[in-house]
C-alpha cells in the first residue's frame, strides 16, 4: 500500500522525523492554530523534522456539507470531496502562516503535492501510495511540513477524501512512509480511557495499550479514532500517542505490545449506542439463506456488525443482526423484500439497544470473563439479548436504557479504576 | 504564452465551444448559484460545449484574507494564495452540485487538474501555458467543465493565484486555447457604459468597443475588467461580451475593431479617484536623475502613471507624477530620500486628486479633441494640474472634490448620451 520508508534524509544523516496530527478542535480558531504553531515549533526546536497533519476548523466540515446539501440534495461524491477538501486546505494554510509569524519556516502542502495517491472511491477513498520526496525537500531545507489531512488524488488527479478521521489515517500513512521517530495524534481528550469520562467519573486514562484493543476500541464505539487507521498503523507497525493539544500531559501510547500486566485482564469497557437490531423469524435454514440476506446489505454498504442465528427442531431458523442506526430503515426495507423470498414468517426492527463491550489483550489468556460479564449485568437486572464475541473483546447488546448503568458495572467490577503497575 | 489551439473536439466534427465566466455576485448565493446553473444548462442545450469559470462567492476571498491577517500581519504570499484559492475551488463544486440536482452532467476542474501552468509570482501569476486535454475530454463525454478561475499551479506545483480580476484572465486565456466560438464576462453590470450611471445619469450603454478602448478604460478606473485579461484577449485575438448574468440583455461586445461611428470619436468617460500625487522641485536636470527616481519606485513595484517635468531656464526641473494612492505613504519615503540626494529643495505630496479620461478609437484620426476637453473643463470651473495623453486617450489630473462634475461635463460635451448609430 504504502511506499519503501526512508531511513533518513540524507546519506549519512540521522534525523528523527516526528508526524502530530491536530483535530478540528485544536485548529478551531485563530488562538488555538496559534497555540499548535508554538507547539509545533517546540518539538522542532527540540531537534526533530516536523511534519504536521491538520483537519478542518471545527465545524467546517458540516458547513461545506450542509451548503452542498442546500443546493442538491444527493450531492454526487466527486463534487462533494472537491468542497470539504477546501477546510482541511484553510486550516494548513492558517496553520503556516501562524508558524511564519512567529519566526519559523514553514510550508503547506495538500494531497495533490505531496502525492497522497489513493483509489478513486470519493467520500472513503483509500490510500494507495504516497510519494516522500516533495517531503523530504521541504525538510531538508529546515522548514516544517504542514500537510491538508483527509485529502488524496487519484492516479487521474482528481480531488478524493479518506472518510471520517481521514486526517488521523493522512498522519499513520505519513509516519509509515517516512518511518518517523515518533507519530502524535493531537485531540481534545487526554488520551484513550478505560470508560467514558462522561459515563464513569473513575474512568482513568490508560497509559499503554496494544493496537489490537485500541481497534476494537474504536470499533466499538469510543470516539477517539477510526477504525481504519489504526489498522494503518498497526499493519505498518507506527506506535503513536493520543494525547492533548490544551494540556502537555502525556497521552497513551499505541503500539505492538501494550502494557502486560499481572492480573489486568480487560482494559476497558465501551458503550455503542448507534446501533440498531433486526429480527428475521423462521427462515428456512437452507445453504445460500445467508448470502441472500447479507449480499444486498453489503451491496448497499450497509455495515452489519452483531450476528445471531438460532436453528430450532424443525430446521426454522431465526436471525438477529444489528447495523448502524442512521442505516436502520434502508436495511430493514431490504430485509423485508428478501426475507420475504426466503419464507420469512416475520421481521422485526428495533432502535431501542446498545452495544456495550469488555476488551483486553489479556482476555485471550484468562478464562471466565466473559461468565463473570454475564454475571455482573445480570446482578444490576439487565437482560442481553445478544452476544458477540472476539479474542479480546466480549459485547452484549442490552436494552438502550441501561447502557450507561452497564458501563459503570461492568468498569467497577473489572476494576479497572485501579491505577496500573506496569 | 499559450499553447497551440485545438480547432476541433474531433476529427471531422465541428464543435462549437462557449467560455462563460461569472463573477463573485453572480454566485454569491445559493439562489444566484442556480440560476447560474439554468443559464449554463440552456446554452449546451442550444448545442454548445461549454466551459464555466468562476470566482469566489462575493465576499469569500476577503473573508480569507482577513482570517489571514489576523494570525499574521504580512502573511507570505504563497500561503495566502493556497488560502484564497479554496473560494474558488468552493464555488466550482457549488455551481457542479447545481448544474447536476437539475439533471445536467457537469464536473469541477482546479487550477492543478487543468493544468493551468503559470510562473511562480505568488498573488500576481501570469499564465506560462494551458493544456487543454483534461478540458476538452470533459467535453467529449458531454460535461460542462466547470473551472475555478484565478488559481494556477507553477512548475513545481506550488498553487497560484493571478491578481485582481484573474478568474477573467482564466476565461480569456481558456478561450484562447480552446479557439472558443465566444467568450461570455458574466458580471453584476449590463456591460460597459459611456461613463459610471452612478456620476452620470444619462451615460449609456456601448454596444461595441475595441479591445483598445477597453484596456484604456480598464486602465483608468472603469472596474468591469482588469487590464490584464483585456491584454490577453487583443493578443489571442479572443472577442468577448460582457454583460450580466441577472438580465437577459446583449451587453457590451469587445472585439478588434470595437464600433466605427461617423462623426463620434469619443466612446467614453472614466474617472479614477484612486491617484495621488508627488511633487519634487528643483532637481538638477541631469542625464540619470529621472532613472534615480523612478527606478527604487518600480523595484518597491509601484505603478507610476502620469508623469510632467518642467525645466527651468536655470537647468533645474519639476518633476510631478502620479502614483495609487495605497502606494502613497511608501511612494513618498523612497522618493524623499533619492530627491535629497539629487539636490532637490522640496517635495510635496497630496491624495487630494483625481483621473479624468476620455477614450475613443476615433480620437487619433480627430484633431481639436484635447482643446475642446480642455475648454470644457475650464469653462466649469475646474482647474487642470496634470494631462497626459495616449492614441486614444486624453486624461486630466484635477482636484478630486471637481471629479463628478468633469465626468458630467464632459460626458454631455462630447455628446455620449446619444444612440450608437452604427
Amino acid at each position: 500500500m504504502i511506499g519503501t520508508p526512508v531511513h533518513a534524509l540524507k546519506k549519512g544523516s540521522n534525523v528523527s522525523i516526528v508526524v502530530q496530527k491536530y483535530g478540528g478542535t485544536s485548529v478551531a480558531d485563530i488562538h488555538r492554530i496559534r497555540s499548535v504553531a508554538s507547539r509545533v515549533l517546540k518539538s522542532q526546536k527540540a531537534g526533530h523534522n516536523v511534519v504536521v497533519v491538520v483537519s478542518a476548523m471545527a465545524g467546517e466540515t458540516n458547513r461545506l456539507v450542509e451548503l452542498a446539501r442546500e443546493i442538491n440534495l444527493s450531492p454526487p461524491e466527486r463534487e462533494l470531496d472537491v468542497l470539504v477538501s477546501t477546510g482541511e486546505q484553510v486550516s494548513a494554510a492558517l496553520l503556516t502562516l501562524a508558524i511564519r509569524d512567529k519566526g519559523g519556516k514553514a510550508e503547506s502542502l495538500m494531497g495533490h503535492q505531496v502525492r497522497i495517491i489513493t483509489d478513486s472511491t470519493y467520500a472513503k477513498a483509500r490510500i494507495k501510495g504516497i510519494e516522500k520526496d516533495r517531503l523530504l525537500k521541504s525538510l531538508e531545507v529546515g522548514h516544517i511540513a504542514v500537510v491538508a489531512g483527509f485529502q488524496g488524488i487519484d492516479e487521474e488527479g482528481n480531488i478524493t477524501t479518506l472518510g471520517r478521521g481521514g486526517s488521523d489515517t493522512t498522519a499513520v500513512a505519513l509516519a509509515a512512509v517516512l518511518e518517523a521517530f515518533r507519530c502524535e495524534i493531537y485531540t481534545d481528550v487526554e488520551g484513550v480511557y478505560t470508560a467514558d469520562p462522561n459515563i464513569v467519573p473513575e474512568a482513568r486514562k490508560l497509559k499503554h495499550i496494544s493496537f489490537d484493543e485500541m481497534m476494537e476500541m474504536a470499533g466499538q464505539g469510543a470516539k477517539v479514532m477510526q477504525v481504519r487507521s489504526v489498522e494503518i498503523a498497526k499493519k505498518f507497525n507506527v506506535p503513536f500517542v493520543v494525547r492533548s493539544s490544551f494540556s502537555n500531559e502525556p497521552g497513551t501510547l499505541v503500539d505492538k505490545e501494550g502494557l502486560r500486566m499481572e492480573g489486568a485482564v480487560v482494559s476497558a469497557v465501551t458503550c455503542d449506542a448507534n446501533q440498531a437490531r433486526i429480527a428475521i423469524y423462521h427462515v428456512q435454514d437452507r445453504p445460500g439463506v445467508a448470502a441472500r440476506i447479507f449480499g444486498p446489505l453489503a451491496q448497499a454498504n450497509i455495515v452489519v456488525d452483531m450476528i445471531i442465528q438460532n436453528v430450532s427442531a424443525e430446521g426454522l431458523a431465526d436471525i438477529t443482526f444489528t447495523v448502524p442506526r442512521n442505516d436502520l430503515e434502508a436495511a430493514f426495507g431490504i430485509v423485508e423484500k428478501v426475507s420475504h423470498e426466503c419464507g420469512a414468517t416475520k421481521v422485526e426492527k428495533s432502535d431501542n439497544i446498545a452495544k456495550v463491550s469488555i476488551i483486553g489483550v489479556g482476555m485471550q489468556y484468562s478464562p471466565g470473563i466473559a461468565a463473570k460479564m454475564f454475571e455482573a449485568l445480570s446482578k444490576s437486572g439487565i437482560n442481553i439479548s445478544m452476544i458477540s464475541t472476539s479474542e479480546i473483546k466480549i459485547s452484549c447488546a442490552v436494552e438502550r436504557k441501561f447502557a450507561e448503568l452497564a458501563v459503570r458495572v461492568l468498569h467497577e467490577r473489572f476494576g479497572l479504576e485501579k491505577e496500573e503497575t506496569g
